[in-house]
């Protein structure tokens, strides 16, 4: 049982994004359906969208910074009513019932999460589609309360560059007076340099481009580094406690590492791939330090990240743009032609509707 | 003001050990003076003594698993008295005031720690020579207290092998119920699994050569995998939450990291040289995982290490030499041809004696 609604789809890995009839699932006892008012565009979505990590089922809806109103609920659903402001990240579904899911880690599901998208319903294996539609149906286990407080529009990508950021600040303990340094500036990152300022920490930009101190200083950094600059790099040796390396290609990260402190860790958030050029043993081995990963952040700790964003008045620095202007967003994002974060403002698809 | 002693030295990167007679200082206040009863032969001896890693002084003593007895004490000496059984490591002294070295963790000191030999004295600027000698001063704070029911010849590798193994352990919180696996089997390798037994953990080992199954039980594993076989890697994927990885070469550590579980760490104590190849960031980010470094450990630990070691009766396995065999043994050092540390009975250095 379902019913159709509109969104924007890749037919192909070539094709450019277009209007798309989907077929959501009617609702389960446990299910919110939410209509979208907002979803961001996540470097991802493009990649789905060109089949570039070769695992795309097409059609791809892409979308997993979702921000909707409620305007269903099942029947057993009960943390969610009718008009509230919720939102849907990159997951929306997993076991439930492994390890990690028993501690609210449902990104690191035993089983593998459901994606968002460009996956399968674990029940009745239909495909996901994601957040550029009009409506999405997912369980209340997986849909977070937006707090009244935060914006809307600039609070969707929090769902995933932002919690994606959070979560290793948190887990690697940043506090008052900690020393955070953060390697890229874009949707990552300046969401990372905003989260590290808002728990206290000494926030460093690291860049290899000049000229963009006033911005970082904007965003929340207390300094920036120009990482091609031997005696900038010399002057923050031995000091970060952790590092959130955002970029999303490969890149060397022994100049970043040996500006670790005893035990600090540097975290790839944006990095799919190959650790190119060989990281050195050496300052790992004299400063006991870690080269570690992280993935998006389970849904407890997204909710936590939601209500410290509102708490402390974080968001997003986005681009609103019509669904109609995704393909060109899309080829600006690979330009990095975007301060810092596109989001579709989802009224726009109803140009589309007949 | 110094005092002639007999060591063994080698001359030049391409001479083979043979005996010189040694300046030692005479003591300073804080100073005690060891007769040296036992020195185990680590690798780095080798690689130092021919300079493989360039940096050699010569002549270089080598030696940093020193035992011996305590013969005279400075005036201001309050740890030891004459008649002690003592150790001595990697490290004779560090700058003492540094954040690392406020915490005890001396290895890392900032200013950088004085090696035990191919060093400088940090007050009169003297070389330092290593164990392969009668006698060693060194200030009592870098002086260790050997555990009564210690045996001495087979305790003086605690002090390399066995240190730079438990201190991952301890600090990477093994405990009862930990799943620790070891990579490698040699001097490193044989200590952690041991130790990591003596923890409580459930222990492991990796190996790429089938036979080992029988020794590594009886040294503390639980079980063996053989790591070029694919069924028993899939079999442990995800299982491991520390790995203590020994193999001092370069090789491939990304099977390794996908039987790490989420918030695994693979931890390189043998490796000095690059991660070739290259990492992946996959099981990284897909788990969580940490790849990281350690060296050896402080003074309190390698106390405490020690007495870890006298409680459970943990020693490692030697084999005694002569130091006039020493040539040779590099030789099988070299072939991984023994079980698993040559440690040299300085007993014998009385042969050259005029």
């Amino acid at each position: 049982m379902s019913f159709k609604i509109l969104g924007y789809a890749a037919q192909t890995a070539s094709s450019a994004l277009a209007t798309y009839s989907i077929d959501r699932r009617d609702p389960r006892q446990d299910d919110v359906v939410i209509d979208i008012l907002y979803c961001g565009v996540c470097h991802s979505d493009l990649h789905q969208a060109r089949n570039d990590w070769g695992f795309s089922v097409f059609p791809v809806v892409p979308g997993h910074e979702i921000i909707g109103k409620v305007v269903s609920v099942g029947a057993g659903v009960k943390k969610f009513k009718v008009g509230d402001t919720v939102g849907v990240g990159c997951l929306v579904d997993s076991c439930r019932h492994c390890s990690s899911c028993e501690q609210g880690l449902e990104q690191y599901c035993k089983e593998v999460a459901t994606q968002t998208y460009n996956d399968k319903d674990r029940h009745d294996g239909t495909p996901t589609y994601g957040g550029y539609s009009e409506k999405i149906v997912v369980s209340e286990d997986f849909v977070l309360r937006i707090p009244d407080n935060l914006d809307a529009k600039s609070a969707a990508p929090l769902l995933c560059a932002g919690i994606t950021t959070y979560s290793p600040l948190r887990h690697w303990d940043v506090k008052k007076g900690s020393k955070v340094a953060v390697v890229g500036l874009g949707g990552l990152g300046h969401m990372a340099l905003k989260l590290a300022k808002g728990m206290g920490a000494e926030v460093t930009l690291f860049t290899r481009s000049p000229g963009k101190e006033d911005e970082a200083r904007r965003l929340g950094a207390d300094g920036v580094v120009l990482s091609t600059n031997p005696d900038q790099m010399k002057d923050v040796a031995d000091h970060f406690d952790l590092i959130i390396d955002t970029v999303p290609y490969e890149h060397d990260v022994n100049p970043y590492l040996s500006t670790l402190n005893l035990d600090g860790t540097l975290v790839l958030v944006g990095l799919v791939g190959a650790l190119n050029p060989a990281v050195s043993t050496v300052p790992l081995i004299m400063g006991r330090k870690s080269v570690a990963g992280s993935l998006i952040g389970g849904l407890p700790e997204t909710q936590e990240m939601l209500d410290f964003c509102a708490e402390k008045g974080i968001t997003c620095d986005v681009e609103v743009i019509d669904i109609q202007y995704i393909n060109q967003a899309y080829e600006r994002m690979l330009k990095s032609d975007v301060k810092y974060r596109f989001v579709i403002d989802m009224a726009s698809l109803k140009k589309e509707a007949v």
